[in-house]
């Protein structure tokens, strides 16, 4: 039922992020006749595609008469020509709207009911609003084991799919996450794909914290690859480390993901559905699970960790996929980069054997390598782990990252930040623990990951003794606003890094370098 | 830490309902030092006022240099003039989003933490995304009974409050909902101020039904008063029939309602924090609550009544007010309108004891004013629904309802809709039931409550024996496109009127007139 009258496509460059706005006048002749007024959802026709949007009105100053205007994004989804006629309509009834409110009212849903749901998001139907609300009903362990099947199978069936027909095991590396600076993907990458297994990466950027591996490696390379692109690095080098959004796999996941991040929320049922999603439509067969573990980690204990393992277990298992969890050291922050650029710094060093190469890097990187190994040879763990020792010591590692970097289009110098400032310790002390969570928000606060080259450079470890006056970290910015908003953070969360006996008074001073 | 460059306001004519939206320049100074990008939220501040909003960035062509413009609503919030000196700022940490982040995953707040949440909703710090995080959060029975008190008592303290000193008793009555059509509250309200009780009836907009209390009361006086208005009318009268927007009661609330209304949502311990926050702010000490029992009304069996009674009487009993919870039969609509102006002639019909009067809203009156005057003077429910049927038949009831509207503003004649459409039956048989939700609906699609003439007038109650081609009920709507849409939605679920024995086939037939 569309209002005989059609408009024309006048695009208005209001880039709205993700939102699809639409933009007509108080006065037309559609809203005065159907009664839509701002903030009423509409269905907009433009030939073929369709598109839900949500309807601002405006003064007839900056809309001429017979158009609709569109933000940025609508635009591009629809694929607009300037003057294409559009039709616009009621929204159709969105009938899985009431299995969310059903989700929302407690109750499991089947999977016909989960399934409705996705589909309608992927397609577009849902607000931001409703998003939320079933993003929020699925937190706190309220999505169940077959809700997250369903979840998962949907998600992956919205999107494309890699198949590797010559391929009889393809494997995939995931770290939950929580931990800082952890970035041992490109590394571990590196390692076993130089041992000889098909291991297509590809990561997402981050989603709360200061860095996902796909912001690291867009330091170095290129990761937005198309998917006939992607195809012909894997083919050269058995790998890549590439990042998930161009190619479409799950597409629907990254609409969520918007949304979690707004509400800084990352929930055990969507994180398992996340990643499982990503690695089935990556063609995966082996998926190997990082689970760190500490009281700051995003997992905070064994009790939390082993929960977490059996639920990717049992929704793999119902998936066919096979998976193996490790729990590791989630106490402190790995490495000693904080941030795309810093974190990429931390990377070259470990594959380069550079002597100031972060150890604890190092090892937790031979370490996944080695479990990956295991799962594929089914070597002995110390025997796997010794060959991805050799594999990295020797060089290998290197020029396989070098590699596949070069089939992305090239390794790239890694930038430098315009503003630094150093924290220093006022008191001499032992370092007892850092908070994970806070050096992550001060990474962010600093502009981390929107500018890649802000974050951190951590210059002491958990256990160091610390004189007076003694560099703590490093804090990087690309504006001053940036850096002047990041030290007032930290001027409020000296406490983050706990560096005193418990009797006496903890203190930090920054200085501007 | 406001960027040091101002800029001047500009306004955007964009209406973006409730939503506080600003516009800058991608090229714009501001944008590139501090990083600033579309959906940022940033600090406004114009002179003395500030406001947190939502950016949207923008090409050059709509906006001048050294401009930044607003929405609608967010030029209002900050009385804004042309040009008028802009600072924008970081947007301070929203401390209380942690507090929120404890609830959607499943943890109980204390009241300090529920109190900052409430509180930074009404200092709109929130955007709408975390709204519906936390509304979502505290659905489906996850709000307990010391949450809701921290909730009422901060949107009480959150707005105006009003105090009457002369009176040792404030009355008030306030319907759960659900049924369509069940518009007691003028007819009570009138029974009781007549009997001498003070009842200062505010009475929201509809949340998701067709019509509230003061959509109806619209349609035949004015609703929207000033507070000085306001007590005059109550001084008057005794009573008032007004919507609580206007006076700035708890309008934290009205905050919360706008996303439960987009999520579609009514959850049971935002209810009864909504209900009694209205009541204490206005100063009521002695609150009757109606609760609606039936398959397809709001409350759908006597467990989960007695359960929300319980919740009203131990929220009311912290909060010191005396309540009174009453359970009535919900299964079928009361009165014969749907939607403000069909609602709004039954409440005249009942007023005027005219023949036509649906008996069972006059009824429903009847025995809610009795309860009303139970509390007040602790005669026995028989003797006072006698006094309140009397008061009611003798013409004090109109009489009294008349001196409410006169002072309001003056009774005003109820308008007619441009369209309607007879529904009427092919079968012969008994209607053995009807779906309230699905009513509601059905006046919803045709336009209710923004098009205060569309809805609906049945013909029919339930048990009755309806002969073929029998009208069941008339449609009304105010545009075509609203008419043919609800007709479109009727012909969907013609089994709302379920009229035909079991074992026959269910159809109705509708024709234009």
């Amino acid at each position: 039922m569309a209002h005989p009258l059609p408009l024309h496509a006048y695009r208005m460059g209001i880039d709205t992020h993700e939102e699809a706005l639409v933009y007509m006048r108080k006065d037309c002749a559609i809203c005065r006749a159907e009664g839509y007024t701002a903030n009423t959802r509409l269905q907009i026709k433009a030939g073929e595609r369709t598109l839900i949007a949500t309807l601002n009105t405006v003064a007839e100053e900056i809309l001429p008469l017979g158009k609709i205007g569109f933000s940025e994004s609508a635009w591009e989804f629809l694929n607009l020509q300037t003057d294409q006629e559009i039709l616009v309509l009621h929204v159709p009834q969105v009938y899985s709207l009431s299995a969310l409110r059903k989700k929302i009212y407690g109750h499991s849903l089947n999977a016909t009911e989960m399934s409705s749901i996705i589909r309608d998001i992927g397609n577009r139907l849902y607000s931001d609003i409703e998003i939320a609300g079933f993003l929020t009903a699925c937190a706190g362990g309220r999505l169940n084991c077959s809700e997250t099947i369903a979840l998962t199978t949907t998600m992956v069936s919205n999107g494309n799919r890699l198949y590797w027909p010559e391929v009889e095991r393809v494997f995939d590396k995931h770290c939950i996450g929580g931990l800082p600076g952890n970035r041992t993907t490109p590394i571990v990458v590196s390692i076993a794909s130089a041992a000889g297994l098909v291991i297509p990466k590809t990561s997402s950027r981050a989603i709360t914290s200061p860095a996902g591996t796909a912001d690291t490696m867009e330091v170095l390379t290129d990761v937005d690859l198309p998917l006939e692109k992607l195809r012909k690095v894997i083919t050269r080098t058995g790998a890549c480390l590439a990042a998930g959004g161009e190619v479409g796999l799950s597409p629907t996941d990254d609409l969520l993901i918007r949304i979690e991040r707004a509400l800084n929320l990352d929930s055990e049922g969507q994180l398992v559905a996340s990643v499982l999603s990503k690695k089935m439509a990556a063609g995966s067969t082996h998926v190997l699970i990082d689970i760190p573990v500490g009281p700051t980690a995003k997992v905070r204990d064994q009790e939390q960790a082993e929960k977490l393992a059996l639920l990717f277990r049992n929704v793999a298992s119902g998936l066919g996929l096979n998976v193996r969890c490790v729990v590791t050291d989630g106490t402190q922050a790995i490495g000693n980069g904080i941030g795309p650029a810093e974190e990429a710094r931390d990377v070259l060093s470990v594959l380069r054997n550079e002597a100031h190469a972060p150890a604890d890097l190092t090892e937790r990187a031979v370490f996944l390598a080695g479990e990956l190994l295991c799962m594929a040879t089914g070597a002995d763990r110390d025997q796997a782990q010794q060959q991805a020792r050799e594999i990295l010591q020797s060089g290998q590692a290197w020029q396989q990252f070098r590699k596949i970097c070069d089939a992305q289009g090239g390794l790239r110098d890694i930038p430098v930040a315009s503003h630094h400032i150093e924290l220093r310790s006022t008191y001499a002390g032992r370092l007892r623990s850092m908070d994970n969570r806070r050096l992550a928000r001060l990474a962010k606060v600093a502009g981390a990951p929107s500018s890649p080259e802000a974050g951190l450079r951590l210059r002491v470890k958990v256990g160091d003794m610390i004189s007076e006056h003694q560099p703590v970290a490093t804090l990087y910015a690309e504006t001053s606003g940036e850096l002047a908003y990041a030290r007032e953070y930290y001027h409020q969360n000296r406490d983050l890094f706990n560096i005193a006996p418990m009797d006496l008074p903890l203190s930090n001073v920054e200085q501007l370098t």
